[in-house]
Formats: structure tokens, sequence, C-alpha cells
């Protein structure tokens, strides 16, 4: 079992400009493939105080990775700090430089002084060649132990670490075969319900003893509480079989809950489902005002089945353009008629329609979080939902275009 | 001057669950409030691990704010960690218990055994009253240094920073006064650029030394690159005093391209400008797909001037809904038969509207990232604006939506 620790690097980090969603990433990355994470910290751009802080880290884990701070600038000493640790020079590397040369040739600019700095390597490091930037990652053995050094900059961190830290790690650890991991997200059910169905399956995991597959919940705010199912296996192939098994075994337990595996959002799931049923989708939104319709276009290929959108937000408008009588407009017969409206309107086969009170003032009579959704076939048949919402003017708009979402989401995978 | 460290508690932030925003928000107040913050920890709910990291920090800092691990739980052991620094015990704390039994009778909820945890105390240390809350925060004394402990829930932590940490650390520094700032928001000008035209003020504060009002640059993506002023005064209308001062001094050098103040973003800032001109707004959008609307409706009191909005996604709903003849969609002609397309439909004074090429692929032999901007005004008359954007089709689309009505900003302040 290998230890890691994670350090962050940058004033800006210390100044709060920034938030730190490198050490979130990395340590999330790390859970999944069964490494050990116990501190994190976040420092300066100082050499000293880089190089303390890899020390009190190195004195408790077997590796850091330190990201941050390889760039061109006087203000980038990570290099330093790390060659200060392992108490060796900074030597200008051929290698690190030819390959930096041909970042610079590739991009047709000019490589100044300060950019040959990036070249620059503890003697006894290795260097992680840099696709995407032009900073070259460090694999820099202390002793035994090992400081990875990555770019701060996401993309290139995350492709760095996951070609070169990763595979070095497992190698490290000893452990043959593979760790993969699959995420099955849910809407629609909270933390604590979800693990009363899940339960009886951690029962029996848990009692499989060491190696079994491990679940984890993941609450992820307006993408919905994950489970994500890890697993040890031989090969990739064997991986797969056992990510399969474990996810019809949570399907059972969790059923409709389940609205995607890994990358497949709420939008993507509907796209194809109004894909497989070659139906096309037309939407009206007062409360969430503009919220499903960009949710709907951020799927890939989203004009193959959305119409459009309109958002009536004048009352006026919703008589008018969508045909909706006089009358109250947070209802159900409100949100049926703004679904029929706008189906019409726009030449749909499903309308679908939300009305709700966002705040901050009760309206109607109706308090703040009150929403109702509305559906529109074309035979002329509506359908109709409400949700009762808590939050602040952003989370019921925000909640309330999950909740519709899904319930039309629902309501294609039940058929009829 | 007081140097701070910040500990965040948790093992779900070691697990990358969840993202640490509570040291970030930290962190940003003590720099707008002078004080220097020079790392941060994060660490598991561990007795050994947080009085660890705890020590260390104080071995460097004159006070730690540590946040998390004060709930009723098992997992919750802030408390025990740090009466382990001090060298005291934990005792049950009869004004702690007082108002905790108040919070539950006032939630009508029972206290149960591990509630009641919460009222626990070290020997010496200070209760923090909790407003909003189960849990009390703590001033810990630590010989001549101090230990902040607030809860994680970041509503929690943030009223219990302002109200006792940030005074309590304001008399500690042994400044008197008064500090305070004040951020001006920009968009359409980069970091390097905008620091140029700033650079001649720069150099007046550089000059003025020591106690002379500072200036920072942050950068906040979506919300564009902020100017953060801070004065130190002897009062708060003093302050105010120089805060105006500054900041008449900043329009000056960097002028139009600062669209709001503090809390105002960009939505706020178009509602007044709308508002001021008794002016109605209707939006049609292509390819930012309801992002416009709901930027807009995101402003309290947008029901006032904000009519509603059509997202014509495909070909033929900008042709029969909008009135659009046949033709190429993303251009300047298309873009202005969209803006007077739909002002007329949603009978609003001015008509805004998008159309662009978000990608992934090209579009009519147009690269991805190409974008233009229309508007129509009640007497015919159009206007447009071309973008050239760069990243993804969620940065295409997000980046458009703030250009579009940073350029209807720009044309309202303009007049005409």
């Amino acid at each position: 079992m290998v230890r890691v620790e994670i350090v962050a690097v940058g004033t800006e980090l210390l100044l709060g400009q920034i938030v730190d969603t490198n050490s979130t990433w990395i340590a999330d990355r790390l859970a999944a493939t069964g490494v050990d994470c116990t501190y994190q910290t976040r420092v300066g751009d100082n050499v000293a105080r880089i190089a303390e802080v890899l020390r009190v880290a190195l004195g408790r884990a077997d590796a850091v990775v330190v990201c941050g701070g390889l760039g061109p600038t006087q203000d980038d000493v990570t290099r330093e700090a790390i060659a200060e640790v392992m108490a060796v020079d900074l030597r200008r590397d051929p290698r690190a430089l030819a390959l930096l040369g041909q970042v610079f040739q590739a991009r047709h600019r000019e490589m100044s002084l300060s950019n040959r700095r990036q070249a620059d390597v503890p003697v006894g490091a290795e260097v992680i060649e840099q696709r995407l930037g032009t900073a070259p990652g460090l694999v820099c053995p202390v002793g035994s132990q090992v400081v990875y050094a990555l770019p701060g900059v996401p993309v290139e961190m995350r492709e760095m670490f996951e070609r070169a830290v990763l595979p070095d790690l497992r190698t490290r650890s000893g452990e043959p075969g593979v760790i993969s991991s699959r995420v099955l997200r849910t809407w629609g059910i909270g933390e604590a319900a979800l693990a009363e169905l899940v339960a009886p399956r951690l029962a029996v995991l848990d009692a499989a003893g060491e190696g079994a597959p491990t679940i984890a919940f993941l609450a992820r705010g307006l993408e919905g509480v994950q489970l994500r199912v890890t697993v040890k296996a031989a090969s990739v192939e064997a991986a797969r079989g056992a990510l399969d098994l474990e996810e019809a075994a949570l399907r059972e337990l969790v059923g409709t809950n389940i609205f995607g595996v890994d990358g497949e959002t709420m939008a993507i799931r509907l796209g194809a489902l109004l894909t497989a049923r070659n139906f096309t989708l037309a939407v009206a939104e007062s409360y969430t005002g503009g919220l499903v319709a960009s949710s709907l276009v951020s799927a890939p290929g989203a004009s193959g089945w959305f119409r459009g959108g309109v958002v009536p937000y004048a009352a006026d408008v919703k008589r008018d353009v969508l045909g909706l009588p006089a009358g109250p407009v947070v209802s159900p017969v409100a949100v049926a008629g703004m679904a029929d409206g706008v189906r019409k309107l726009l030449g749909a086969d499903i309308g679908l329609a939300t009305t709700g009170v966002a705040g901050p003032t009760s309206q109607e009579g109706l308090p703040v979080g009150t929403a109702f959704a509305g559906l529109a076939f074309a035979g002329g048949q509506t359908e109709t939902a409400s949700f009762e919402i808590f939050g602040d003017r952003q989370r019921v708009r925000e909640l309330g275009t999950m909740n519709t979402l899904d319930w039309l989401r629902r309501r294609l995978e039940a058929g009829g």
C-alpha cells in the first residue's frame, strides 16, 4: 500500500483568488485506484516554504504529488525547491531542452531565455514529456521515496497524471493487475436513502473481504448522488466483467433512480431516449428562464431532437405566444397549457414546460419553491407533476431544471 | 502583522469528494483585510493527524483557522485534537449546552446524547455562539497563539468568521482602525492589458508607501477580471471616502471596461440601464441556447424589463416563428433578423439575438467560435457585432453569452 500526499503550489491559492480543484481531482483519482491520501497542503511561490512542505510530507508519506510552479517566470520555483530537498543541483537537461524546442517550433514561437528554465532538472530526476503545454513534469527520487512534479494548468496536469504518475504509483505499490471504476449517476434520491437501498449489496461485499469490489457514495450537487464502483482484476477484460456484474446487482437495488453511467449526463440520456423513439422536443420555461433549454443544448447532437424553446417571462407573452388562457400562471393547468402551446408553436412531438415560484417573494399565494412541470403529446393529452424545492432563487431554478428533466426521463423510460 | 494558517478537516476532502471552497473563501477574506496567509492544509477525521497538522501550523503562524469536524458524530474529532494540542481536557460547557438546547428547542427536535458532544469545550477555550447551525465555534488560546475552530458548513462558517474571527484577528494585529475593500468588475479586457491601464495609478500608490490603498487583480473566469481596492482608515466613513477617491481614479484609467461594483453582476447592471430608460427586452438565442435568458432572469426584478426569449434551435423554427428568410443562419443578416423577429413576437422595445458556431464541428464553412450578436430597436433599425471565441462547446456558449450582454451594456451606456 502506497501513501501519497498532495501539494498545490501558488500564491494565488493562498490569496483565495482561485479554488484548488487540482488537489480535489488528484485525490479523487487516487481514491478510485485504491491509493491512500492522508494530507493535502497549499503553499505559495517561495523556495524555502515549498521545500519545508515537501520535507514534512516526505516525513509522513511514500510519495508526494506537487502541482504548480513549473512555469517559465521567476515566480516558478518548484524545481529549485525539489532540488533543495533532494540535496542536488539543477542542471539544464539536453533531452528536456530538445523537447521544449520542439514545442516552440510547432507553435512557431521564439523560445526565450526564461522559457529555457523549464528544461532545468534536479540531478537524478526523470523528465515526463509535455504533450499539451510547455512545462515538462518530473519524477524525483528522494531515497526510496518519490516526488512527482506536475504543471498547475489542469488539462496538462491531468494528462500527465494519468499517463505517467498513476502507472508509476501502481508499480511502486507492488500490486499487480488492473484497478478500474465505474460511476452510476442517480437523481431523485438522497444519499441516506440510497445507502439504505444499497445496504444489502454492501453487506455481501464486506463479507467477501479483501479484494472484493468497493462502493463509494459521492454527493455531486446538481449532478446528483453517484455510486462509484471500484474493482481489482487481473486484466482489463476481467475488470470490465466485474464492473458489469456489480452494475447489474446495484441496478437491481436502485432501479430507475439511476439515470446514467460515467460521462452520461441527464441531457445525453434524454437525447438517447428521444432519438430511440424518433421524438422531437420543444420546451417552454417560466421560472427556469432558459436553464432547461441550455441543459439540453449541452448534449452533443441536440440538433437531431431539440426543436427549441420559449421563455415566456411576461404574463401576456404566455397568453399571446403560447395561447394560454387568462388565469393563474403557477398551476398544473397553466403548465399543461404551456407545454401544449410550445409543442404546437415549434412543431415538436413532445412539449415540456415549467412554471414555479423562484423567489425571493411568494406569488399567486404560493410559497417560494412551489413548481410544476407539464408534458404535452401529439395526440393532445397532457401530464403534470409538482415539486417542492428548498433554497434560494438560483437553487430553486437549478434543482427545478434537474427535477423536470428527470421527470421526463422516467416517463420516457417507462414507455407508453 | 498577524500570520494565519488555514486547516480544513474532513476525510471527504482527502477523497476528492468535495472541493475545499472554505479555505479559498477564508483566504480571500484574509487577503482583503491585509492578513498574511502562508500555508493551507487539508487533513482527514483523525485526532492524531489533526493534532499533528495544528502543531506544524502553530510552529509557523500566529493563528490557525480550522474548519470542519465540529459535528455531533463520532467522526467529528476536531475538539479532541485541539484539546490535545492545548494539553488540556475537554469539559462539557454549561453555557454551550444551554445554547445547544435553545437551538433544538427552536427546531422542535430532541437533543440526542451525541448532539451533547457539541457542547464539549477544551478547558480554557471560549465558545463562539452558533446562530445558523448546531455547532458552536471555539476560540482556543495556545500560549500567545490562537486556534479558531469553525463548523464546516459554508454558510455557518462564513457568518462566524465575519462575526467573531476577523474582529479578534484585527485586535490581535494591534492595528487600530478599519480595513475596507471594494471590487470593480470588468469585462472585455485581459488581465495583462488591464494591468497596463492601471499602471500609472499603481506607481502613485507605490510611491505613497506604507498605508496607501492597495490594488489586487482577480481573474474570475466568467465573471471577468476584477480590481479589488483595499484601504485602511480611522473610521468607516473615512474608508468609504478613500474607496470613492480610488474608484474615481481607476475609472478614469479603465473607462467603460468596468461594468459593475461589488455584487453588481452584468444582468443587474443591464436591468438598471433598461429600467432607467423604461425599455423592455426580448432575446432570441441560437448557439447560446438559453444562457442569455437565464443570465438575465438571475437579476432580481427581471420581470420589470424582461419580456422573455426564444431558442429557435431548428432552422425552420427560425423561419416560421421569427420570420427569418431562407439563407445562412450564422451571419450578421440572420442575427439582425432574429433580433427584429423576437422583438416583434414578444412585444419588446429592444430585441437581442445570438447566432454562432459552438462546435464541435464547423458550420456553414465557418470555424468553431465564430459568433454574431444582433440588436433591433422599435424604429426598425438594427446593429450587429461579431466575436471570435476560443474554447470548447461549453466555453464558446458561456463566453458568447457574456460578450453579448456586455455589448448591449456598452451600447446602452453610450446612449443614442
